[in-house]
């Protein structure tokens, strides 16, 4: 078996593993003690895109898998109505307390299950695979699950974390080159806020990323997971302030996905969402005109959108952001930086400021 | 202000009270810490049976109080259609991180509010107050929420303790009969699982009991809430096997209310799942002869049914039993007593002893 990096999310009794390697599935299961208690039931959820991997790992699972939904991977499956298919589904798989989901797909995959273990007979154990960059570097990690509202994103959620999270970078080999580019905002992400040698390295090698040479991903993206996993550890339920710094870029970045109707890939809407963040910390924060620079540069680098399309109107993305979950007691508070690799939380910016930054992306 | 009996209900992070009294509402929140935080915001939600005391709470928050929401407190609003529409009305009310849901009702209004504050951006607080006895001395105690599906009930919720627990008895007085003497159901439970002493005093008193006469509700409900509050402090998630205890009657009650169609009350169903368990303890744990004949003796001095109406056909009892979330690995598991006020969890009962004690039932 290839090489494979495990990193321990340590949560009392909600820890589990990260594990992260080329080409682990679908062997990683045929021996992991989670899916070879006695009498286990699984049900795996992914990504009708992924049928030939879901075949494969079905064939691997042999009677422990009892049953398989396929759903579409779009934004439309975070709908609660998309619930009562499950739980029908759950049901029909005679799945009980100890059962196990699979979730096999990107973010919206691992979200909608993510939820409906939270709260199939109030939570039942879900183990992670996510299938493209966002999901792998980002929303499988941490125990957020969300679905979306007429009226916002992720409104409706739970915390529940999952039991495994297994990471096989071969599955981006067919991931498209604009979801690629959208889940590499993520990554720079996490270059502002906590660790200028990703963000320089990001620099040095963006051509080499782009053409997804495996040996740049098998450093990125650990180095992401550790980074998701310490915030997680230190700050589970958001409620200390140390998670929200995962929100840099998030406060607009929501407001411009929900306003695009999602047209907008979620990593687009938050590069736009990071260099609004990035010029309200040159305001604001203090941060150096040189690093400002520099994230802006690296996220047009990436091929990410810099500018904001005139279809995606000012007054829509306000409305958007009244309704996130980061506004609290009336005031828009957004996440900032002083220097690159360091953000502050719970920074109160006025809606002017707001607007005048909302023209400078135009 | 008169007595208020003030229950801990020690769950680390999760820590609150349960505070009962008489006439304590409204107001006990006029100087609760809980409700006057600055710019807090909360949302009320009652059985649109308990109009005018909703009216009372909301005058006495002032503007804390930011929206109201009526429902009916019957079983068909504990379905998954019933959350869009709660949803849709916190964003109306603009509901952040920092909000109350305040449920006034009976079960089914602490179930839906609980999934629904449990849901609602990732969770937010709630705080109870039961309106039935079934709500004040069980529902609304453990943090347990759920949903009905169309095929069992309960089969969707979250664990979700409320920040705190208000039990007003003066409530009671204007329960109609057969609900309050279903809620006798739970309370008799209480007795045969760990409270020898509770039990004696039911079945010397029943005939006051059975007129709500306050003194003895003021006895027996606080007796009842730390039973309670003990097992659940013991066992928060249900994985020990110490919460379990409290499922006492009801591995068969959940699949005769199923059944039923709902045309049986919750403590009536209970009631004749309790039978049933107290029948197969005397067969199975040795429950000796005088103490199987004292509980179904009590379940019959309170008015409760103890027959099983031919309506509620065998086969969909036993289709509903499969289904619920007492079922683990395909074995049907009872708590069953082999002393009064002492219960054993987890005992395997086959098929057929299920059938010949549902027919001894007819």
């Amino acid at each position: 078996m290839p090489a494979i990096t495990r990193i321990r999310v340590a949560l009392a009794s909600r820890s589990h593993d990260i594990l992260i390697g080329k080409r682990i599935l679908p062997n990683i299961f045929k021996k992991h003690a989670l899916l070879h208690e006695k009498g286990i039931r699984a049900l795996l959820l992914y990504d009708h895109r992924l049928k030939s991997t879901a075949n494969r790992l079905i064939h691997s699972l042999g009677k422990t898998c009892v049953g398989r939904v396929s759903l579409s991977g779009g934004d439309a499956t975070k709908d609660i109505q998309t619930l009562p298919l499950l739980y029908k589904e759950a049901a029909k798989a005679r799945l009980d307390r100890q059962s196990i989901i699979l979730a096999l797909g990107g973010g919206v995959i691992g979200d909608v299950a993510g939820f409906f273990a939270a709260t199939y007979l109030r939570g039942i154990r879900i183990l992670h695979i996510p299938t493209t960059l966002v999901a792998q570097v980002d929303s499988a990690i941490g125990g957020k699950t969300g679905i979306n509202l007429p009226f916002g994103k992720n409104l409706v959620g739970a915390f529940h974390q999952p039991s495994l999270i297994a990471i096989d970078l071969d599955l981006l080999r067919t991931l498209p080159q604009r979801e690629f580019i959208s889940g590499l905002a993520e990554v720079i992400k996490y270059g502002v806020i906590a660790d200028p040698i990703l963000f320089r390295r990001l620099e040095l090698r963006m051509k080499s990323i782009l053409c997804r040479d495996p040996s740049e991903l098998a450093w990125i993206i650990p180095r992401c997971c550790k980074i998701k996993a310490k915030v997680v550890i230190e700050d589970e339920y958001e409620r200390k302030g140390v998670r929200a710094i995962l929100n840099f870029g998030h406060t607009l970045g929501h407001g411009i996905e929900l306003a695009s109707r999602y047209k907008l890939l979620h990593g687009e809407a938050i590069a736009l969402g990071m260099i609004a963040a990035t010029r309200l910390s040159h305001q604001l924060q203090k941060l150096p005109t040189a690093h400002a620079l520099r994230i802006e540069k690296l996220i047009k680098q990436t091929g990410l959108p810099t500018r904001l399309n005139r279809h995606i109107s000012t007054p829509r993305i306000l409305a958007a952001m009244r309704l996130d979950k980061k506004v609290s007691q009336g005031c828009i508070r957004f996440v900032l930086s002083s220097r690159l690799g360091s953000v502050s939380t719970d920074i109160s910016v006025s809606e002017k400021e707001i607007l005048s930054i909302l023209t400078s992306l135009r």
